[in-house]
């Protein structure tokens, strides 16, 4: 399983939590990143964790004051990038041009929809992985794999129906251990977290804590 | 064949446009429609021409001041609308938003885009036909079908990949008759049109010519 | 005082609104007007109602879908427009251009901002009036003027500094004949009204006691 | 006078032109500093330029994904941000947020904004600072205190009128010493310059030259 923390624009420390992603991924069999803010990538990255970015525009070298382009955020470290984020929802146009951008610059890419009608439409953009995130979900504790399993369900057929190479993930309200377990059980091969990392007292203990039953 | 006269916001008369919409489709066996600006769409309907909207966005009755709803275009007389044209680009998100709020109305679907990629991800959207439209094209006179036919026949396979219910139409730079017949050989069921005809002097000929090979 | 009432896209009747508008306009010195959605713009201006729009796009005549022209609001029907309500926010440049659009046609102009200092930035803008609702009491039925009087007197010192010449008007909660003098009290010289008499079941009655005391 | 140079998405080395940007700094008595990617800011600090974003959004810590925090890049060691750059517009609402969220992180501020009646409305939001930047004239090499002189006249009186403690820069097209020169003729405390310097062989040749005749 993936396990993807983002960080969002949370108030931890985002080396601390780099350390925790990197020393428990060093330690279990589950793949481990994280995805800090574009002006904390560098640090991120300095700590050996695999770090992703939040987002890329659809643009190139050029004039673009004030957009991230995939090139400089993996200069910085970064080495996959989360696409249409449900808090940074982009045009379907700008979709295809992130993940175009990402590919441009080696990046991994995830594009985050909300339901399975548009993860279909995301996997048909040809990016590496999906995610499934019911917005109302998110943030909330109750995780999509318990909450809505036919979301997560439907979402891995969506995907493969359009394109079965591409990965598909899930995320929203999960936290333990038990609910990426039930995640990978419906189909999804990796997860995204958020809070229930970034806001932990101890990010090392909770993510051990979620990856202990793989 | 559709074909579908998009009047943007085009210094034309609705009205006259409108009649010779009604009137060649009384003639032919082509189905034609007229897409004017949403203040126009009363008067537009009540010519008989059959009238579709150029935009719905992806909300339900409430406080939504300055939106289109779907409802009130369908109130007003349109039967269809476009949806993520390239001139009016959406979200992924509000795209599937916007074809839900068309069906809650009864309003066929038209979902633009731009490439086959894009066309795959909107077909993912189970809207009624989507419509691939090169913006590098949109406006030359250069016509879709012969200036790049393989982004017709490439959207036509990748909408069949994904739906094989859903029609693809395409457009941009289609003036003739003879670029009507050479999309549909390459796959299309329809077309979109703009200034070939909003802006002819004559557009009740223009239209003529446009069918006549059909 | 001037009471402009937003439909926004409530499921109301929009032409018996509008003769309501119309009746109570012609039965007292307060000027009345009623912004329908565009697609029912020209329904609603037959009525006699003075009628404006919602919203209208920094556009000129020409290649631009989905948008809402100012000529062609006003050819529907419209003598003004509100600019950036708070359900419809632009950019500045674009309220800028919307300003100027409207301007154009012909059309009265309204920009609505969030606060007073924004209020002073819209006023630079050089519209007929601004308009301050602050978004947290809109569609509450606590009145900005009794909820937050300072939010009002503060616009109307903004806009002062700025443009004298430009009108204020307030708005959010508002839906008593007590609110709007308030209203006037305050320094403001007309409202925003919506659900108060869109949302009543009988719209006629509910305008006739909002302007009984003035 | 104030030179902020800005590297856009430019494939400059940052750490290049930074060094440069300090060098001359402290050769001489103009102020200059240097606005990277957010990805670059925190090795761009590093060098000891002087450091701005070229962007921060109108958020708070919290679930913002793929957003830019004031705090964040201001911890990365940016002093100051650009705010509504032409190529980074922003809606009013976000305008007047992104200077309150630079206030609570210690940036100091400068809106962008196209001619003189935006820039009385940005200069009404409180910023430290305004640029004016004709859009047409934006990587020209026709300099606009040469091309448009009466812009830059006008947008310091239109700033004057609203706030006259906001500084009021200018940019587009500068990039000599007698541009820069006769930009403070003008009433300018300031430029912003890109690709003048940006793209130069050599960056700190080119900023002698542009400092030289102040």
């Amino acid at each position: 399983m993936f396990v993807l923390v983002n960080l969002k624009t949370y108030p931890c420390d985002p080396v601390e939590v780099a350390e925790a992603v990197r020393d428990v991924n060093d330690a279990t069999d589950a793949r481990l990143a994280v995805a800090p803010q574009a002006a904390h990538i560098e640090r991120v990255a300095e700590t050996g964790a695999e770090t992703w970015a939040q987002h890329v525009d659809a643009i190139e070298h050029g004039s673009n004051t004030g957009h991230a382009l995939a090139e400089s955020v993996a200069d910085a470290g970064a080495v996959g990038t989360l696409i249409n984020h449900s808090e940074r929802r982009l045009k379907l146009a700008d979709i295809d041009g992130a993940v175009r951008a990402a590919e441009r610059a080696d990046l991994e890419t995830v594009v985050c929809a909300n339901n399975p009608a548009q993860i279909g439409a995301a996997a048909a953009l040809g990016p590496d992985a999906v995610a499934v995130e019911p917005p109302a979900l998110i943030g909330t504790g109750t995780p999509v794999s318990q909450a809505d399993p036919d979301v997560v369900e439907n979402a891995v057929e969506a995907a493969a129906n359009v394109d079965p190479t591409v990965s598909v993930l899930c995320g929203a309200g999960i936290s333990t251990g038990d609910d990426v377990v039930a995640a990978g059980d419906l189909g999804a091969e990796g997860v995204l977290l958020a809070s229930g990392v970034a806001k932990a007292d101890d990010p090392q203990s909770a993510l051990e804590d979620l990856v202990e039953p793989l």
